[in-house]
C-alpha cells in the first residue's frame, strides 16, 4: 500500500507563519505524525511540496505508476487550476483533497474548489490530523472497503 | 465523550434508492459500523433523523446539554439552511459537515454549503466511511489534540 | 389506480384570500371536482395539504408504498427546495408539478422550479383544471400509454 | 369551437430523430390524435408547421380572425423570441404554451420561457399527450368553466 | 386591540449565546419588557417562538381570526422564506418585520429579505427596542393614525 | 438631549405630490408632529433638508459637535451614496435610518441601502410615523438603555 | 433625398391592440402623417413592415442603393438582432433608430438595444409623432447639417 | 408655451474639448440655434447648466411652476441618479431626455438611463439637432397632439 | 463525397463592406476557390445563403438527404440560435463551424457560440482560407481517418 | 510648474476620526508636508477640500488654466463619480489618483475606480506619503521624463 | 518555412489516458503524422511539451527568433492564463490556436479562452487532424495567402 | 536597507515589443535608473525576472531572509495568482505593488488585483517611473516614517 502526500504552493512555510491559520506545526511535523499512523497500518507514505503548479500536475502524472492514493493539499492552486483538474482525471489515480484550515470560513475565493469534482473525496478543516484522516480515507479505499 | 450523530431529510432512505450515488447500506448499517467503531474507542453516539430543518435546529441547539461534538449530515437543507448555520453559531457545540457522495461532482447547487463556515471541519464522499473518519476526528477535537 | 395529491404551504387558505391570483373555490372545492374525475375513470386519490416542508418530503417518500402517481403543487417550497427534489428522485414515484396560477406571468423568484428537473411534466396556470389535467396525465402515466 | 395548433422549428424531425428525447411520433401521429379527441368533444383543430420566427408571428396574428384558442409549440424560439410574446400579448388570443419534453430536465437554456409570462398556462413533458392535454384545457378555456 | 409577536428559529437562544451580537436579555426578558409596555396602551400581546418554517406560516395565518396586528422577526428565515411571504400576502394580516441587530452590517445574504416586501414596515437594528418600537408601530396602525 | 433630523432630495415635494407613496403630509407638518412629541419627552430637535449631497455630508460632519443623535432621511442617496457612508462611519454620531415608504415593495434599486451597515438601525414603512418612531429610538439611544 | 422606413414585427397589430401602450393610430395613419410631412420638405418616403428578421435584414442591404437614410423601428428584434446590427453596420446607409413607446419604462428586457451602437441615434416615446421627429432627423443628416 | 433645458456637468466644456465626440459648437451656439427655432415656433426658452447633481433636482422641482416641458441633457448623472429620477417622477413635469452623443456606442456604463423610464421620451445621437428635435418634440407635447 | 456550405445573413454582403473585417473576396470568389479545390479531392459542393435563421434550420434538416457534411458560416445566428442548434442536433450531419474572422477578437457578445457545442469542430480567423480548411476537415471526416 | 491638491468628500476629518484607517495627521498636516517638499523641488501647489462630487468637477476643469497637474483624492466619489471621469477626460489635465489607504484590503465596493482609467496613474496605501510620492510623480510628469 | 508546436499540461498523456475524449494517438503519433505532412509542403517544424505555464511563456517569447508560425494547444492553461496571452501580444508571432476536443461541448470552464483573441485563428475539434489542419494555415499564413 | 525588485512573466521583453503600452526603455534600463536613485538612498537592490509564477512564490518566501522591502511587477499573475497573495500574506515581507502602465485603462481583466489586498500600497501608471517611486515609498517605509 503506498500512498503520496502532495503539498502546493506555500506550505513549507507552514509553522513559521500565520499560525493563527494554519496551527504551529511544520510540514515536517505533520510527514512525522503521518509517519507513524503510516507505520501501524504497514503503508508507505512519501511527502513532497512544490511552489510550481506544472511540478504538481507532473507528480500526479508520475503517481500512476507505482502509487495507490495520492493525497493533495494543492493549497492556493485548488482555487483556479484547471491543469490539476485535468491531471486528476487524466492519470486515473484515486486522489483525496485536504486542507488544513476550514477553506469555507476565509475568503469568498477559497470556497469553490476546481478539482474537487474529479476526487474522490474531500477533508477539511482539522489541522495537520486532516492528513492523518486521509490517510485513513486512503487505506480503506485501497482495501476496496468503502 | 458523547458524539450526537444527526441526519437530515432522505437520509432515511439510504439504501434503497440511488445505490450509484449513495451506495447499498442503511442509515441502520451505518449507525452499526459508527457504533462498533465507537465502542472501541470509548465513544457514546446516538444517531437521529429527520425531513424536518427546524428540527435538526432544535436537536444542534439541545446538543449544547451533554454532547461534545454533532456530526451533521445536513443534506439537502446544507445548501441553503441559514437557521442550521445560525444554531450551529448560537449553540457553540463543535460541528463536523459530513457527505457520503462528492457533492462537488454532482449538481451545480450542491456545490456551496451555507454551514461550511461555521463548522469544524467537513468530509465528503467516503460513503459510509465519511461518518467513520468524522467519528475519528471527533474523537480528536475531544481529546483537544488538534 | 391510486393518484395522491399534495398541496404546499398556504394552499389552504385557497378561495377566501386574494381570488385575483388564485380563484374563489377552497381546497375542498377542488378536491370535490377531483374526486367527481376520479371515479369517472375508476381512480382512487387522496388530497393532504401541509405547511411544512418536511412533511412534504416525507410524504413522497410514503408514497412509494402503494401510490401510483403524485401530483404537487408545492407552492412557495417549489422555487427553492432541494429536499422535495432529493425526495422525488429517490423514491422513484412519478410526479407531476402543478400550479394554479401561471407563476411565469408573476415575480421573478417564482419562474424558476428547483424540482421540475425530477418531475415528469409541469402544467400551471389553469386554476383548478390544472388538477383535473394532471389527473388525466397520471391516468394516461399510469396507463402506459405516453 | 376552433383550435389552432401552432409548431415551431425542428418539430418536422419529430420520429425520425433523436427518440430518446422526443418519442417515436411523427407530428402527423400527433395530429392524428389529437383530431380523433378532438372530434369527440367537438372542436375544429388545424395544425400548422414552419421553422420561420416570423411566421410563427404572422400565425398568431391571424389567429385573431376565428380561431378560439392558440396551442403553441415554439420549439426553440420560446426561450428567445420577444417577437413571439409581442404576437401573443398584442392578438388577445388566449395562448396555452406546449412542449413535449421537459424542457426542465435540459439544458439550462432551456428553462426559461420568454413567452410564458404571456400564455394562459403552460403544459410540458408528458410527450404527444402534451398536446391531448391541451385540447382539453383549451376546450375548458374556450367554455369558460376555468 | 390584539398583537401577536412571532419569533423565529434560534431565538430560544437570546442571551445565552453570541452577547455580542443579540445582547444580554433573554426572549422572556424581552417578553416582560413588551408585555409591560402593553399594559400601559391597553393592548393585548402574545409571544410564542418556534424553529419551524412551517409553523410560523401556520401562525400567521391564524393571526386572520382575532389579531390586529402581527410583529414577526422570522430570524433565519426572512431572507430566504417564500412561503412567509405568501402567507402575510394571503392573510391580509398587517405585520411589521423587525430584528434585533442591524442586518445590515453583518453577512451579505442578511441584507436581504424575502417578506420585507409585503410588509407594513421594517425596524432593525435597536436590540430588544426593536420589539418596544414595534408595538407602538402597531398600536398606531391599529389607530389608524398613520 | 439633542437631535438631529436630516431629510435628502425631493423630501421638500412631501405632500404635494405622488401622495399615493408618501401621504399627504408635508415635510412641515411632520416637522410639527416630531416637535410637539420632542417636547413631551424633553429633546431639542432640528429639522434640515437639501437636495445635495455634499451637503448632507456636510451635516453629518457637524453633528459631531454638540448633537447626541442623527436621524437621517437620506432619500435617493440611500442607495447609492459612499461619501454619506464614510461621514456616518467618520463622524462617530450615532445615526438612525428612516424611511417613510417601505423601500423593499418599491423597485429593485431601493432594496439596498449603502448607509444602513454603519447606522445603529433602520425604520422604514410608517409613513410620518417613521419619524415619530426614529424619535423614540433616539431617545432610548441617548438613555444607554439600548 | 430618398428615405426608407422599415417596420419590424406586430408593428402591423398597431391601432387595434392594446392602444393604452401604442395609441390607437394604424401603422397606416403614421405613414399618412409622414407622407405628409415629407411632402413638405420634398423628400421621398417608403414604408415597409414584416414579421421576419431576416427580411429587415435584407431590407436594410438593399437601402444601400438609392436610400439616403433608414428609419427604423425594429419592435422587438431591437433587443437581440446581431444580425440586424451587422446589417447596419454592413451596409454603411445612416440608421435611425425609432420607437413608438418609452421601451425604458417597460419590462427590463426592452431597456437594452442590440442595434443603438450602430445607429446614427435614437428617438423614442413619442408616440407616432417619433416617426414625424426621425423625418426630420433624417433631413438634416442628409443636409450634412448636424 | 414655455419650455426649460437643463444641462448637467461637463456640458459647458462643449465645443472646447473632446470634439470628435461632442462637436464643436459651445453650449452657447446649441442655446442660439435653439433660441432661433423657438421664436419660430413661438415658444419661450431658458438655458442653464450646472455641475451639481442638487441644483438639476432642485431645478427640476422649479419647473413645476411656470414651466410646461423639461428637456434635460443630464450628461454623466443620466446613468446613476436616483435623485433625479425622484424628482422628475415628483414634480409631474414632462422630461424629454436628450444625448448630443448616441450613448449607445460609447462605454457600457453610459448604456443604462437611471432616468429613461420616468421621462417622456428620448433623443440621442444627433449632436446639436438633438435639442431642436426635442423642442419640436416638447412642443407636440404642450399641443397635446400627441 | 458530398458537402454542403451553408452561409448565414450578411455573408452576401462580402468583399464590398468592411474589408477591414472580412476581406475583399466576395462569397463567389470564396465558392470558387472552394469549388477548385473540391475538385482536386473529388468533393461535391454547392453554396447558399440567407438571411433567415428558418431557412437555415430547413436547409440543415434538408441536408439529411445526400449530403455528407455540412460547413456552416451562421454568422450572427451562431450566438444565439437555439433553432440552429435543435437544427443540427436533430439531423444529425456533421456540421463544421466556420468564420472568416476571429470572432474572440470582436465584440464580447461574439465570443460565445450556440451551436459549437453540437458541431463536429470549429475553424475561425482565417479569412477564405477557413472555408478551404474546413473543406478539408469534412473530407477527412467522411473518410473516416478521424 | 503649479501643481493642485484637490481632496474629497470627508478629507477634512483627517486625523481626528478612524485613525486605524487613515491614520493621525490632519488635511493641514499633509498639506505642510507637501509644501515644504514642493518648496524643494520649486513647485507651487494649492489644496482645496469640498463634499460636493460638482464642485470637484468645476475645479478640475478651472485647472485647465493654469496649472499642470492634478492630484486628485476624490475618496468616495472616486468609485462611482461618471461626473469626475469625464470632468478629467474633457479638460485634458494629467491627473494623478491618490489615496492614503489601501483601498483594495477594504470593503469590496472600494476596489473599483470609475476614475482611474482617465488619470495618469495611481498611487494608494502610502499614507500621507502618497501625496509626497504624487508630488514627485508630478513633478515628473511635468519634466516631461517619463 | 519553420513552425513550433507548443503542447501544455497533460498532453504528455495523450493515447493512454481517456481515449473516449482525447482518441487513442499519442503526441508522438501526432508529431509523426505533421513531421509527414510538413515534409511535403517543406516546413520544418518542432514539437515540445510541457506542464509550466512559465516555460509555455518562454517558448512563445523564443519563438520571435527563427520561427514564422507557433501551433498552441495550450490545453488547460487556455481558459485562465495571462501570461500567455500577455506572451503572444508580446512577441508578435503568428499564433494558431488548437485543440483536438470540441472544447464546447465540454464543461462551461472551458467554453472561453483567454488567448483566441490574440490568435490568428482557432482550430477545434478534429482530433490529431486539428493539427494537420493548423499546419496548413500555417503555411498559408507564412505564404501571405492569406 | 536592503530592496528586492521581482518581476514577472514577459517583463524580459520590455522595450523591444509593444512599446506603445510599456515604452522604449528595457528591464537592464529600468535597473540602471532604480540603481543610480538607490545609490543616493543608500539603499541595496536586487533586480528578477521569471515567466514562472511557482518561482515568484519561492522569491518572495526567500525575501522573509535579509530583504526589508520586495517591490513587485507581478505583470500578468497580479490579476490571478492566489498563490501569490498568499506568499505575500505568509512571508510578513512588506510589499509594494508597481506596474508600468495604467492597467485601469486597459482590458477589464486588468482591472482587478488579487494581490493588493495584501500589499502595503500601489503605483501603476507612471512608466519606469514606477519603479523609481516605489523605491522612494520603500525607503520611507523602512525608515518607518510612514
Amino acid at each position: 500500500m503506498r500512498i503520496l502526500f502532495l503539498n502546493g504552493p506555500n506550505l513549507n512555510l507552514l509553522g513559521t507563519r500565520e499560525p493563527g491559520i494554519y496551527g504551529r506545526q511544520t510540514l515536517s511535523d505533520i510527514e512525522a505524525r503521518v509517519r507513524a499512523e503510516a507505520s501501524v497500518v504497514g503503508a508507505t507514505v512519501e511527502f513532497r511540496q512544490t511552489n510550481h503548479e506544472g511540478e504538481l500536475v507532473t507528480w500526479i502524472q508520475q503517481a500512476m505508476s507505482g502509487w495507490d492514493v495520492v493525497v493533495l493539499n494543492a493549497a492556493a492552486y485548488t482555487h483556479s487550476s484547471i491543469a490539476l483538474r485535468d491531471a486528476i482525471a487524466g492519470s486515473g489515480v484515486p486522489v483525496i483533497e485536504v486542507h488544513l484550515s476550514n477553506v469555507h470560513s476565509r475568503e469568498t475565493f477559497r470556497h469553490h474548489s476546481m478539482i474537487a469534482g474529479v476526487c474522490r473525496g474531500v477533508i477539511a478543516g482539522f489541522g495537520p490530523e486532516s492528513y492523518i484522516l486521509a490517510l485513513r480515507a486512503a487505506v480503506t479505499l485501497t482495501d476496496g472497503q468503502k
